[in-house]
């Protein structure tokens, strides 16, 4: 078994490459690991460094010889917004000469990170499996775009793909990133370590939530799974687990956390986007097709501890 | 006013350039026509000849300093799907291009000729407005792709967009063309000039159609219109006549013209397409906004015939 996972210096890149060193994939063992990023990543396998956004780059990547290919390069949901021309130069220019480079060589199995963020307001406040995705972000147009172009592609059998629409993950360990979800990890990761965190919407806002090893769990089933019911439909909206930013300070305080250390402090340009998101989302394909989420916001918190602690 | 028109050489641009040559455009004389297409098109104002499918020639379109571009030029569904690498160039690459250039000068109201088929089976006989769209053709997929750019690009109002999700346009004059959907005109126009006609579907398939005048009517609107209600959902669905092919042939035997010279000759690939195309729409939101369908299939098939007699 090949594998080329790109994105792979990111948070659940490495995680993903580490799960796939470990255990194999599909129950086979990985003789070829690549794992790409705008730098070299450290960790097992190859490291391979360059610019998705470059189309040559992703050509390249979408050429060599893996069984399955993890797309999980991207420029994040804050960046795309603030940079027209790189949001589309990576998220959709890098994506589709990647899916037709590994069409080109006579296909693989793509799993291809989408995001929940497809969805944009006005919606249902739990957005039916039929609803239409009308992005209100660049970052959820080129997400979507990215389904479209793997969805045709299966369809033609040019490629096997599966786009797996995350929630937001959380908690992230680590420092903050640029996306404009970021603050959902802070208010719990800095209080747990004694420090203050910012807190840009209200405490009524409530977010489609999944941990990093859940999020993971996604990816692995996706490459793995029997993609024959799923038809031309590649894009699943994976299950998550819908928490209010109150409930999450609540767990967190129970986890031992100070909650007095999160600062309310309203950002219109944050609030702004995620009022635009969905806030819970049907998905019952996924769970038909044997996706699962985490069972309680406070496992998640338990988690992200033990993990911390270890 | 300055207008240009892409795909000018087609059915539906003539008869849009004809129309805005002797009326103007919102009540406003048009100083500057520019009619765009393969080949310059026949007819009044600038014509000018070009590959769309070539990045800087649409870059040079959208440079052009119109006020309204009407967005018509494509490689049409059956080509499309035939000819993967040329439908993306056309239809993607170069509707982007356009799209961008546009958005480089400091915008206009672009109107974008899209299509019912961006839905794609399975869905509910009648398709509600919030339906996903998931299409099963390449030419599917491009439009809906350049839909979602165009809503991007009026969110960020970079430019000032309409997509006109058009019905087949029936009862087209002229010879076929390279369209799967082109029995549905074939079956009225040969028989009324006493010429035979293949039809390749069972005569209950059900198909939403429009006359060539009223499509025009839309594409007119979407340039007239206040675009405030639209906020960032620039796709509208158009209204249409939804009969199915054994009304049509009824339709026109009650016309004059003779069932008799229509053959049954089911094409499994015509069908199959066909099959993954919506039957009835809903376009609660396109009917709010004044958008207009023809009354009935007899005054659609009597358009015709008083055109073709004209």
């Amino acid at each position: 078994m090949r594998v080329l996972i790109t994105g792979a210096g990111g948070m659940l890149g490495r995680r993903l490459a580490a799960r796939i060193a470990a255990d194999g994939l599909g129950g086979r063992p990985v003789e070829r690991l690549w794992r790409h990023d705008i730098v070299p990543p450290d960790g097992e396998g190859e490291a391979l460094g360059g610019d998705l956004g470059d189309r040559a780059e992703a050509a390249r990547l979408g050429a060599l010889p893996a069984d399955v290919v993890f797309h999980l390069g991207a420029v994040v949901s804050g960046e795309a917004e603030a940079d027209f021309a790189k949001g589309y130069r990576v998220n959709l220019d890098g994506t589709r000469a990647l899916f037709e480079a590994v069409a080109a060589r006579g296909g693989a199995r793509v799993v291809f990170a989408s995001t929940l963020a497809v969805f944009g307001a006005p919606f249902p406040d739990t957005i039916p499996e039929d609803f239409a995705p009308r992005p209100l972000t660049s970052y959820g147009t080129q997400k979507l775009i990215g389904e479209l172009l793997l969805s045709d592609l299966s369809r033609r059998e040019m490629l096997d793909g599966v786009a797996v629409r995350l929630p937001t993950v959380c908690v992230r360990p680590g420092r903050p990133n640029r996306a404009a979800s970021g603050f959902f990890s802070g208010i719990i990761r800095e209080p747990l370590r004694g420090e203050r965190a910012l807190l840009p919407v209200p405490r009524e806002t409530v977010h489609p939530l999944v941990s990093p090893d859940a999020a993971v769990g996604f990816l692995l089933h996706a490459a793995e799974m029997d993609t024959a019911p799923l038809g031309a439909r590649r894009a699943l909206s994976m299950p998550a687990l819908s928490v209010s930013v109150g409930e999450m300070i609540a767990a967190l305080e129970r986890a031992g956390g100070d909650p007095r250390l999160i600062e309310e402090r309203p950002d219109p340009v944050i609030a702004g986007i995620v009022a635009g998101w969905a806030r819970a989302v049907e998905a019952r394909r996924a769970l038909e097709l044997g996706f699962r989420a985490d069972p309680d916001f406070d496992s998640i918190v338990a988690a992200h501890q033990a993990e911390s602690a270890g």
